[in-house]
This record gives structure tokens, sequence and C-alpha cells, in this order.
């Protein structure tokens, strides 16, 4: 706290303050998976707090996956699961509704900035099994959510980064639950789509990253105009 | 667990089932921000579980931020914070490999993606403050991580989108990080930039949104190539 400015004092409990010190220590000491930790005890000792607040603590750093506890071992430090906390609020129902529309926004981003990746990576493998999804979906007069999912979760999979992979699939029951937000308010999709699963498969296939994204901004004009003020915008 | 296959149980701890359970009822049940919850004790003889066992997992819902501890009031629902659990593990020293380098190419499909939300949101005030952040990197030799971070940040804050402002400001120092590895490796970048802040700026006040991302995508050259293994890959 700065003497020059009074302001409230950071309202952290002794578990919050335990916590950061706890993940302070592994990480300025270099702790790597797999690596002995001391035990609760021990820690209890040299901070001079009650177990139960370092149970506490402990706790919360093996729900990120930063630590483990073994048999025979005791506790280790793990690899953490980037995504194992906001996987556990990344629900419609407690988000707020301007991180909501935010991340449905972000899902749009997203879409458009993959096309170098999915270039760059694409295998005859990948396009005969988008082919096989893109095929499936040509009888049908709709496509349910699931038919999104496949099709665009494809995708995800084609760009080798198992992360965004990941973070896309868990920002599909935001999306869905805004989107139909915006459809209550009476924005309309104009169907059927002028670019189509199986349109933007053959830019994939045949054309160039540039053209891909084109087709992918009109394939999701849509969204786009229920989010941008002048949706009219063009990528080019 | 299926009969007809065969596999490990899922190695779930009682603090972990009680985290589960806690969250499901709170949003099964249609908690919002502000509602009282049930205290400890409550808890602890409803799921005939040890109150330690509560008390953990509670702190657990606490550091996600789904739930705060009022004086007087007791438990209430909060609004959780989306990179809560993501910016306590979001380290160079503790993430994989793998995790930092998919960290990495995300910041480059997220700058690549943000063109139209560019165009749509811009203000004459937000290109003012762009420019004034040019004009005082102008008479520079190098740029500095500082300078980078305040100009493609301004960028971020332009999305008009806080959620990817600040997941991008979350990324900067893993991709740091890593980029550091690829310079060790001997990849170097041919300075000075054919593509400057200063021409990014310019494209983004009178030109399109594509013309912007082809921009964007040669100022982010010396990154592709690192990234991609056809490096010089255009995006048109």
């Amino acid at each position: 706290m700065k003497a020059s400015a009074l302001g409230p004092m950071e309202s952290l409990s002794m578990t919050d303050r335990v916590e950061n010190i706890l993940r302070e220590y592994l990480m300025d000491n270099g702790f790597k998976p797999g690596d002995s930790l001391p035990n609760e005890t021990e820690i209890a000792q040299k901070l001079n707090v009650s177990r139960n607040v370092v149970r506490e603590a402990l706790s919360r750093l093996r729900m990120l996956g930063l630590i483990e506890s073994r048999t025979r071992r005791g506790m280790i430090m793990a690899q953490p699961d980037l995504f194992a906390g906001i996987e556990k609020v990344m629900s419609p129902s407690i988000l707020s509704h301007d991180n909501q529309k935010d991340l449905f926004e972000l899902r749009l981003i997203l879409e458009m900035g993959i096309a170098e990746f999915l270039f760059a990576r694409k295998t005859d493998k990948d396009l005969a099994e988008l082919e096989a999804i893109v095929n499936k979906q040509k009888g049908l007069k709709s496509l349910s959510r699931e038919d999104e999912i496949e099709f665009h979760g494809k995708l995800y999979e084609m760009t080798g980064n198992d992360t965004f992979r990941r973070f896309q699939t868990l920002l599909f029951p935001v999306f869905d639950h805004v989107f139909k937000e915006y459809l209550d308010k009476g924005v309309h999709m104009d169907l059927p789509n002028p670019v189509s699963h199986a349109d933007l498969f053959e830019v994939l296939k045949n054309g160039t990253a540039g053209q891909f994204r084109n087709a992918m901004y009109v394939h999701l004009t849509p969204y786009f105009t229920t989010t941008l003020k002048n949706g009219g915008l063009s990528p080019s």
C-alpha cells in the first residue's frame, strides 16, 4: 500500500495469501512435474499458519492441476491443465452478460484467424475426413447444432493446435446461448447460407488462405451482423 | 462405468466430488450473484461428509470467484472471473512445452482475427491515441518489449472486447518465452520490419479490414515463419 494514495487494503483471506505464497514458492524454485513437495505439516510450521489453512490452499492448487497426491510419495508437482479453472465457470447460467458477449465475439475472431494454420497443416487424410462430413450433411434440409460442431470442430482439429481446439470447444455452450438471445430479439439468419460447409471445404482444398477467410466471413455473416453495428463489413 | 468396457475408475477425491456436486447444485438451481448459500454445516449434514471436506470444496469455489464470504451475510453467490484459474497457471516455468507452443500460435490466430472488430469499432479518439504511440516510437532504433505491448495492447483495447484484451495480455509472458527459444535456435528477425507500427496505423485509419490483415500478416512474418513449416504463406 502506497502511503501517498490511501485506498482499501486488499481483502485477501489467509487462505488466499498462503495459496499465493505456495504458488510463488513453486515457481521461483523451479519445481518441475514429478518433484516432491514438502508436506502439509512442514508448510504449516514454516509459514506459522494452521494446517487447515494450508490444507485449503493445497486443495486449490490440486484443483488447478498444479500438484497431485500420490500414494506413498506424498504430494508432487504436476503439469497443470490450462483450462481446469475456466471450464468450471464456462456456463451461460453463471457468466456475466458482458463475458458471454465477449466470448461470442472471441469465437468469431478465432474462426477468422485460423486460415494460415489450416493451409500450412492440412493433410490429405484431414481433407478426406472433412469431405466425409460435408457429404453426410449435403442431403440435410437444415443443420443441427451437432452438425455445426462436427464441421467446425474438424477445422479446429486441423489447426494442429490442441489448446485452440479445446478453447473453441469450451466456447460452444456460451456461443449457442448468446446467439439464441439474438434470435429471440428478432435477428434472423437468411437460409440457405450463401457459403455452405461444402463451399468452405472446396476453398480449403483448392484455394488460398485469403480466399478461405473471405468465404468464412460470408459463412459467419449472420453472427457478424448481429455483433458488429455496421455488420455488412467485408473483410477485403 | 460401463460393464462392457472395464477401465480404471475415475480417481476423484472426496473433495473433488463435493466440489462438483456444489457447482452442479448452484447451476441447476439457478443461483444468481448475490444469492445466499447454505452454510458449511448445513452442506456437510446434507451430503453426509465432514466439514473439512466441505470447507476445502468451498475454498476452491471461492478461488474461482463463484462464491464470496460476506460479513454478517455468510456465503453468497458471486460473479466468477473467467480467468481466475488460468492466470494462476499461465507461467512459462510450469506450462508444458506443447501448451506454450499452442499459446504462442493462439496469439497469432487472434491477431489475424481481429480486423473486422477493429474497423467496426475504431473511434477518432482511439486513432489519436494509437497515433501518439506510433509517433513516440518513430525515433527509436529498435522497439522494446514494452513498446510492442503498448502498440498491440492498444489494438486489443480497440476491439471493444475486454475478455479478448485480458486473454491476449495473459499470453504475453508465454509468447515472449517461446519466441526467445526460437531465437536461441538461430531463427532471426529481419529488421527493420517491412510493415511497421506506423504502417499498421495508416492502414487502420484509411484502409480496409482485409488490407489491415494483410499488413498484420507481414508485420508478424517472423513469428509465422518460426511457427509454420512453410512459413512463407501469404494470407491472400
